[in-house]
């Protein structure tokens, strides 16, 4: 179904298509069950890692991803590469093309880097992140987390707060979750509400707080320090006071149930009050953990099908 | 014995623990010599390195331990990780470990770290090294490298000479040795005896040149200028005098029979005069090679037991 | 025949051993051609990739080399190494060694380093590249691309245009052609051509526009910027236009059937006009493909045999 094809955005999937993954993701999370958490599956094929913006989680979850198929996993970063020469982006990735890699796995802080890699390579790329343009792996281990813990998407309710604009977290999400039949909102300063962000299909309210007794879901990003060239908010206490979300918050809003997610790493403090790391619905590892079983599951669709 | 325990200071094992893992060693270093030199022991188990603070050999040792028993092995190196966006050591290292990982083995700066680290999370910890605290895994082949050449440690007399108050692998050295039965000497300018040292079971000698033919081994430290705040020692010329080993006090001590050595990266012509590299019982190398040997023997303890 | 060597020039090879590596890089090419690109040659058998030089296409093609013959990879990288500690070449080497490599790809920006490297270690050393001295295995690369173009190399004429004084890929290719027959001709400014380089059994042509149509290969090579450390010629624009490889040049000297190679990554708009990246003749990447299936057959050759 998506053998050979690029996953460059959630946008570019349909339902029928995401909910493959889903479900395929859900047949490698039983292998990491396993006391041999290893399959066979893409033995012989190479995946390589085109990171040129730093990552800890995404970079290491496509590089367990990989090697629990059996894959070789390459790992090329910028700083010892021939970028240093003046090499440019597209002779880089066809070099290494070149030699012949199964799937190539591309972060870069340019929004569009990947999709304009997509075009120049034979071999299906997977964007791990663009700049502010998506981060669909993580939008696929989101619904994979919330499915897991709601038994399906269609219908629920979910909010994502916080910096919208500089979030490729976010656009991922609403994709997805639009696609899937949830009800979205989005909440944060007025400066980090993209205009016309509700031609996504979501609509926009003023703040989390007032919502929290309504959805099933918060999804709360990160303040992203190093990508705002301005400062979009007055002071990371008033962030905290009126944008983050705290015990204090949850109680207030009656909002016993609500699931609490994150795409990390997360500033305590800032966006979470420190407490919420002890919250009992804090979802945030789930996540990671159910990203090494959605990679892998991306990455079987891409290569092997 | 060990399985699913941590590994964070030889003052923590018994000495039956700890010779449970130099016999292990033993078997694991018969696999080295074998012209195919892997195992599947560790097929499916996945073993990260965290490392926090640079490092050639000892990473690249649990490297090598780790792929030879056919573990997955993910590098992390802090210089392309979330740790620059000013992510705790806690989440770092959670999330890591939420991706499904075996055993992590953490090299940091900070005394302390991997106890720490140890405490938050339900994998085995290795410690590779924390700042002045233990190198527990260099102890264990230090003893493996002289058992190995005297057949047992007991009644030994052993010396450690150098900057014995910022030296991790001294503190592994002693606690090994004194738990096995050798009779341990340190030496070294004051600056660099540690005070109340004599509880640690040692006795201090003030130059490990007035003792050359009474010890059956010297382990000469290294000189860790990155490590000095301010000096503690007038030059390296005198250091080098008084402090420093060479063929001619060996000669001077009638000490033919000694064995010599070191953790490593020696500074040839300060702690060792240059000679010393051709000298007869010089065993620097050996100490590399049973690394791997005792590496691969502790991940298999505390993963497979 | 190359078992337990060290390869470090091609000067050093017989035309013998040179063949014998092509021949056996086409059955590692026929490797790559399957659906599992994997033998299991070098199973249990460890090659550290030793690089104190920054580079991507290098490293990576070691690296996929090696793991697709099932030889476990090491990546030794300087900046998070002892090397920080002011440890010697010689020291790190011969500690890398003695945790039990089977051969060292060594890369250094010094010329001889790899010579002086294969004297101190019994593990075979492979040069990857060492100063302006030797890329033996770009030249073997070369040699295998232009053999399986033209179906031999005995009485082609090859030209290399550039900076042939800093080029160590030059020197490679000179050697290799000249044992394998062929009639080699360099070009560039006066000042990038080494003096009594006719004793190399090349002859020196002012400029490769003239003989374009009498060469059946033309190896264009990198301005290397990083390597010059006084202007060797007037401006980039004059170097484009007198010594550069543009279509109109290759109409002009009616060369139709000429091959074009490089040996990355381009300076495009320097040594080659841009519209040559989609020359019919163009082998860049062919070479690139090309490298793997050498690599393979270099490491099967001096560990297997």
């Amino acid at each position: 179904m998506l053998k050979g094809r690029d996953l460059i955005a959630l946008a570019d999937l349909s339902k029928e298509e995401i909910l493959y993954i889903l479900d395929t993701a859900e047949s490698m999370k039983e292998v990491l069950t396993r006391d041999i958490k290893k399959v066979p599956t893409l033995r012989g094929k190479t995946v390589v890692n085109l990171f040129f913006e730093p990552s800890t989680r995404t970079r290491t979850s496509f590089e367990m991803a990989g090697k629990r198929l059996s894959a070789d996993v390459i790992n090329f970063s910028p700083a010892t590469s021939s970028l240093v020469k003046g090499e440019t982006l597209k002779d880089t990735a066809k070099n290494i093309e070149a030699m012949g890699v199964d799937a190539a796995v591309v972060r870069h802080k340019a929004s569009g880097a990947c999709r304009y890699l997509s075009k120049v390579l034979s071999a299906p790329v997977i964007n791990a992140g663009d700049g502010i343009h998506e981060h669909p792996t993580q939008g696929l281990l989101d619904l994979f987390t919330i499915r897991e813990k709601k038994g399906g998407i269609e219908g629920l309710r979910v909010a994502i707060a916080g910096d919208i604009y500089h979030s490729r977290v976010a656009r991922s999400d609403i994709h997805g979750l639009v696609k899937l039949g949830a009800q979205v909102m989005v909440a944060g300063p007025p400066t980090m509400i993209p205009p016309e962000i509700e031609s996504m299909g979501v609509c926009v309210v003023p703040s989390v707080d007032e919502i929290l007794g309504e959805v099933d879901v918060v999804i709360m990003l990160r303040i992203q320090m190093e990508r705002q060239t301005s400062p979009l908010f007055p002071s990371m206490r008033e962030y905290s006071r009126y944008f983050g979300l705290s015990m204090e918050k949850i109680k207030d809003g009656m909002a016993k149930d609500l699931l609490l997610m994150h795409p990390g790493p997360v500033n305590w403090g800032v966006e979470l009050s420190p407490e919420m790391a002890y919250y009992s619905n804090n979802l945030i590892l789930n996540q990671v953990t159910n990203g090494v079983a959605v990679r892998m599951a991306v990455l079987y669709a891409v290569i092997a099908g």
